[in-house]
């Protein structure tokens, strides 16, 4: 009855190593009234779970020695709740682990034949809640206007720019790295993609856009959006989602252009996929239909075996993969 | 028939001086048909001048050689026009000039009887629906929430802290001096005001706001916005109204706590008071309704005489002043 799971096991310290994990096998769970046993299909790898390993309060009170939890699917294998049953399928957090038990009321039971399954922790889960808030509430793109959106290549921030493209307006994304770049032309359809690894990157951006930007997609923090402030229009919005870099390093924002907050009259939000919880099922089906009609491509970059998360974990931090990095366990 | 005028010498190089401005005697002018003959009467100081001065194209063409032109409040000598009569007293932009020749289009009846002439120029003319539009609708300040206003004692500023008290929030200021924060808590009311020229300012501004703060009034730029940015409260607001330190340095900003603006979900709006045209009749009218009824003091800073605005420009720049700084021609 083995459960190999990956376990917190030291704080990190600067940038996330292999050696803050470890794995264990420990016993397989027996699920209470109420509760579901699960066997773990995927388990979704995401930035935000270092900020919970350096003991970020916002995201919880995970300590080491506990598992490693994150958005999962998973298969019911027993249910103890009148609205499950063994062979369903559902999505909701998990441990790191093949088998846990799971209350049943934390659970979303999943539709396998509207999407494949890899995509409810991408497109049609939690990135693209992110990239569709971002791009449709927050940032409000509309026909026409000119999109930058940085981490272009990423979970959420592929997302976000092919919602742009279906809404009508110009896509531009900035990655790193020429294969990167690559994919989000060809495979993603952006109109044009800047690789921030090469030098000059900052004008051939400024070139791409010739009608300035109306709507930026900050998804990474730091120079990118020093450069974006410099070709903003008149009445722009930003989108302030997650700050990858900012993640793993303490080092102050140099703006340089600043000023241009206030002279283009910009508003930019910061925004949380949590204040759109209740408008769930409108977000996922919106997604889920654009995915089936051929016009949202969704990417996932899948490590086997539950024993490789950590090194999953650690390339997706440094950007060593395409779309959402998942573990099949 | 003298005109004494100052004129734009040439462009500043570094900070504003005296030296960028000459006073010269030029024609008094005769009106054409449509034109009224003003005597000026109040003209405004404002720090977007030097902006002009810079030659940003934003604020139109100005060009050396030329007269300054502000806002100013003026007499009707004479008037070409049926909608004007003389005596009358009318809002407008004007050279700095004692007289001048105006389109009557372009001019604003005032009602010498609501408020004293000189609050037209402040707190129930532009710094006032700037500061209302920051507060009210940008920042849409609510009562029991804590509003955190830079420059507390300036033309801006002072109205802005004072309409959110009016709203029932509580309002701390920032201001550079003893007298200045004397001035915002005896005067205007605030409910604490700290000096950001005293070492330890920025521990005092996180002791005077226990609740966090709920929305900042920018009214400054640099060191400043990143204080408070390590205060802010979830779904707090910053209205980006101007920049005064930005105006005349080229330095970058440096923010140490750039992450709050995604971690507390803020929303940042740079503005400008001319997306407020339109609603300015409602505007004045309740500025002038607080004006009135005592809950809302407006304060100027009045040089006597034409010959003196380069000076009076240069100390407003350098923070020499309570209230709006006008020149009383």
């Amino acid at each position: 009855m083995d459960n190999r799971t990956v376990i917190f096991h030291q704080r990190p310290v600067g940038a996330l190593r292999v050696e803050d994990f470890r794995v264990e096998n420990r016993p397989r769970p027996v699920p209470q009234a109420g509760e579901l046993l699960l066997q773990t299909l995927y388990l979704s790898m995401d930035p935000y779970l270092v900020l919970l390993m350096q003991g970020a309060d916002r995201y919880g009170d995970n300590a080491p020695g506990n598992p490693m939890r994150s958005r999962a699917v998973s298969r019911v294998l027993a249910s103890q709740d009148p609205a499950f049953a063994a062979g369903d399928v559902v999505l909701g957090f998990a441990p790191w682990a093949e088998f846990n038990a799971a209350k049943a009321a934390d659970m979303i039971k999943l539709d396998p034949d509207l999407v494949p399954l890899p995509a409810y922790l991408g497109a049609v889960g939690h990135s693209g809640i992110t990239a569709w808030a971002g791009i449709i509430d927050v940032a409000q793109a509309k026909a026409g206007e000119t999109v930058v959106v940085s981490a272009a290549s990423g979970a959420v921030g592929s997302v976000a720019g092919q919602i742009a493209r279906i809404l009508g307006c110009k896509v531009v994304g900035i990655a790193g790295g020429a294969d990167k770049v690559r994919h989000v032309v060809d495979e993603l359809k952006f109109d044009a993609c800047i690789d921030y690894k090469q030098p000059g990157w900052v004008e051939r951006l400024y070139a791409a856009v010739p009608q300035g930007i109306d709507v930026y997609f900050e998804n990474v923090g730091g120079a990118m959006f020093d450069a974006v402030l410099g070709k903003l229009n008149k009445y722009s919005r930003i989108a302030l989602c997650g700050l990858i870099s900012g993640y793993q390093q303490k080092e102050p924002v140099t703006l340089h252009n600043f000023k241009a907050l206030m002279e283009k009259t910009v508003t930019l939000r910061g925004f949380s996929v949590y204040d759109y919880t209740a408008r769930r099922d409108e977000i996922i089906g919106q997604l889920a239909g654009w995915v089936n009609d051929g016009r949202l491509a969704h990417h996932e970059t899948i490590t086997h075996g539950i024993e490789n998360a950590p090194t999953a974990m650690v390339a997706m931090l440094a950007g060593n993969k395409l779309g959402k990095q998942l573990i099949e366990v």
